[in-house]
């Protein structure tokens, strides 16, 4: 029995990180779930983390997800929809309007076809990497077509909720432009930023506004050549605007001393604080809902489980902790996140045994 | 009596965050710190945190240094030169030739002055942001000129060792250039791309990628157009090599079927990766020098403390640590950053006593 919506097998096809954590969470809810992959190594993999059974011509599924690379996708789900003439398919592409075209192209029965995105990843993929709670409380986009059934879009929608996501209908078009903006095209302009790092001097006096606008930048290669070049369009329509405003500025930096020079760099820095509080929910990497203390402790082995424990016996709660080494430094920064409530309390108790605060 | 190197009064001009952060970490080591600033009320509210006393016209400083606005750093360091003629003069100004350039041309006595930046700061501004820890470990670039006497640059490399900083030597243009790669660039590129999210649709699909990506975005235009004012010379040099690579990059995606688009899009991509490898030490996302390992622990107070003592047990030096909840769930997971030797010992020790990875 199962304690999730979808009642019957699950197919997934393709286990990576999204197929796995998909298997992970619906098998966590007792699902029926059956794994499919290129790689026999791959499914017994996933299998031993308990994502789901290896596949058998036997299986009935009610719902086939297919979470293969974004240029086979079009492909797997046709040959999904021909073998399981019963079955609903949903795949989890980052693109959405091309694998559509390519799908409704073929002799596919396109009724039972509903694209979805969970807008869920890490950044490190692979079948170890998967985990079942990589969904939870993130979007996941539906992207129905004019001729989906009903039934194929409760579906997927159900399989969104079994997976703790938040569903967000959206053509494939509407999509392919949203991703666009929030994820492709920030991709490229992180990756050209990084570029101008290669053989540079003084990247030694780099600080976190430079590791955070380049973190993305480690992002794997093959993958995003897939993605944008899928979804090249929309990709190209916002570089276009980017690139526009680039070249304003360049030329206001050029001449600082030309009237309308200062208020053109005014006006981009400007503009990016309007463009940051579009963001909905909370900013940057902290959450603001906890004070955060910052306690100094000794580099050595223990120091750390020894500030932990003693934590534990003033009775607090550490909501989300962050171990910062200086580079040279015979000294870590402890940042401690706990509820407002018991702030003060903390930074009495710790300073009573002998702690500092930074 | 002083614990710290410099002895003697240090006048400190501008009683802003950095203004205010210097004589909050001098006057914690037993430093004389007097402040001046042209608001009577942010010296007051300096003083009241501690930073130091208002200054007064008895005061025989041995070191100014100013921390004032980049637009008036020069004549400010100016007029402190004349003012107090035993003295040593630094700033702290995100720029340095054009200032040295500026003071080069007054009449003051340009031997006892040395320019300095320390690369540190939080996100928000004023007095009362002022904290004594924001200096620790961070690079402290030292800008000493052809003319600079060797008594006024060893104060500066006092002061810096005194606020528990990494004193580095630069010339002033080597700084700019280096500041403008590292800062002022990732500024603009990152203003420029939450630019795009003004009036969009789709943007609640934003996950951490962008928000990390334009989290400097949100900085005060006020002081930004003053920085990139300053150094636009080296800011437009890396823009227009961006710029080109921009272009490239468009051209490709605008025809993904042509022959060498896709390997365009692959070089981009890839050379961010290279790009990103250059950026040295243990801050930022993670570091490559270590393994990574996720414990999964039960979210109550003690576990993460459990967790430690029993790595302390084993005797495995634990680089760095990041806390992660799972909104909702009733599970913590916690990535252990170990050097590769001791990756096996961790994860072998560790499940032998009964902790789960993820």
């Amino acid at each position: 029995m199962t304690a999730g919506r979808i009642q019957g097998t699950v197919r997934i096809v393709g286990a990576g990180l999204i197929g796995t954590s998909i298997g992970l969470a619906l098998s966590k809810l007792g699902a029926k779930v059956v794994l499919e992959d290129a790689s026999p190594a791959n499914v017994r993999l996933a299998s031993d983390y308990g994502a789901g059974k290896p596949a058998s011509n036997s299986d009935n599924p009610v719902l086939v997800v297919v979470c293969v690379p974004p240029d086979v996708t079009a492909r797997v789900v046709a040959a999904e929809l021909n073998t399981f003439p019963e079955a609903i398919v949903t795949d989890v592409a980052s693109v959405k309007a091309s694998i559509l075209d390519e799908i409704s192209r073929t002799d596919a029965d396109l009724s039972r076809y509903v694209g979805s995105h969970p807008m869920a990843g890490r950044e490190k993929g692979g079948a170890s990497s998967g985990r079942a709670d990589i969904f939870i409380g993130r979007p996941w986009v539906i992207a129905e077509h004019e001729t989906s059934s009903r039934k194929a879009i409760k579906l997927v929608e159900e399989l969104a909720l079994d997976l703790q996501s938040t569903p967000v209908h959206m053509s494939a078009l509407e999509h392919d432009r949203a991703v666009a903006l929030v994820s492709h095209v920030p991709q490229l302009v992180s990756s050209l930023l990084a570029s101008r790092l290669i053989g540079a001097r003084g990247v030694e006096l780099a600080g976190q506004g430079l590791r955070d606008t380049v973190r993305i930048a480690a992002s794997d290669p093959k993958l995003w050549v897939q993605i944008l070049g899928a979804n090249s369009t929309e990709v190209v329509s916002i570089l276009d605007e980017y690139s526009k405003d680039l070249e304003k500025v360049i030329e206001a930096l050029r001449d600082v001393s030309r009237p309308g020079s200062l208020s053109t760099i005014d006006q981009t820095i400007a503009n990016g604080n309007r463009g940051v509080e579009q963001i909905p929910g909370k900013h940057g990497s902290r959450n603001s809902q906890f004070n955060s203390y910052v306690v100094m402790i000794d580099d050595q082995p223990g120091e750390l489980a020894r500030l932990l424990t003693e934590i534990g016996e003033i009775g607090i709660n550490v909501e989300d902790l962050k171990l910062e080494h200086s580079p040279g430094a015979q000294i870590g920064l402890v940042e401690l996140q706990v509820l407002p409530a018991v702030g003060e309390k903390l930074t009495h108790d710790l300073q009573a045994r002998g702690w500092r605060f930074a």
